[in-house]
Formats: C-alpha cells, structure tokens, sequence
C-alpha cells in the first residue's frame, strides 16, 4: 500500500448544537411549521450547524481542529461542538 | 425482551447541506477567518443544517420525515438533505 502523498487532502466534519436548555428561537418554528403541517405531536427541534472543511493533510490536525471550534466555530457559553470526522479525500 | 411502549419517543436526524456548485457564503467567511487564524491553506468550507426533531415514535416515520425535508426543511433547488438516522430515545 504506498504511503499517503503530502499533498493530499483531508474533509473535517464538526457539528456545533446549541446546547440542552439553551432556548433555540429557530428549532422552535420549524416545531410549530411541523405541526401546523398536521403532524399531531412534535415534542423538540434542535437546529444545528455542520461545517465541512476540506484542506491538504498534516500533522496535528485534531489539535488545529479543536482551536478552530473553540476560536471560532463554537459559542462555549450556549453551543457544544463535536468532531464528527477527520477522512482523507 | 419487552415490545416498544406505545408511548416512546424518537429523534429523527437530518442534515441539510447546500449542493456542490452552489455559493456559500456563511462557508466562504468562515474559510477566510481560518486563514486569518494562521492556518496555511484551506481550501472550502460548507456550512450545512442538522435538524434534530423529537417525536412519539408511529408508522410512517421514514415517509413523514421525507416529506418534512421536502416540503419545509431543503429548499430542493440549492440544497439536498440526508436523513441520517431515526433512532428510539
């Protein structure tokens, strides 16, 4: 099997959600369309964000990764983020 | 093992993505923000929905949830959605 070539590229995969007990304004209307739309009962709807980055592979990826959720992609205070995937390309 | 109670509950998981070829400019912002972090080279971001909707379990589900996606959840000229699981809670 030859060795990856350093110029390959890799798909990271987050998914940030609001957090449990965060009031989420937009899962909330989307429960209500569904339920106007005549389904009977819609208990919750929670909305999220899937961010797909696409770039060339390296090292200390998962690292870089968690800097960039918790710099930039992800709210600490009412979102959580999970790493859903790092696959090469 | 006892039958499911009629009474239980579901989470039905969907993701939303914008299609290939499409404009994403929520993507597009959050790529230049990673370059301006100091990461080298990035070469796109997509920013899709995940839409977690809890419900009473019943016949139909896969069929209802398709028909969500359609008629409210992706719009079908920019995006496509992916029904990634329906899970019992």
């Amino acid at each position: 099997m030859p060795a990856p070539r350093e110029s390959s590229r890799v798909r990271v995969t987050i998914i940030v959600r609001i957090r449990d007990g965060v009031l989420d304004p937009q899962g909330e209307a989307v429960r209500q369309a569904l339920i106007d739309m005549g389904h009977g009962t819609v208990e919750d709807v929670r909305i999220g964000k899937v961010v797909e980055v696409i770039l060339p592979s390296g090292p200390g990826l998962p690292e870089l990764t968690r800097e960039w959720c918790e710099r930039l992609l992800a709210n600490p205070v009412v979102e959580r983020y999970e790493i859903v995937g790092i696959e090469p390309l």
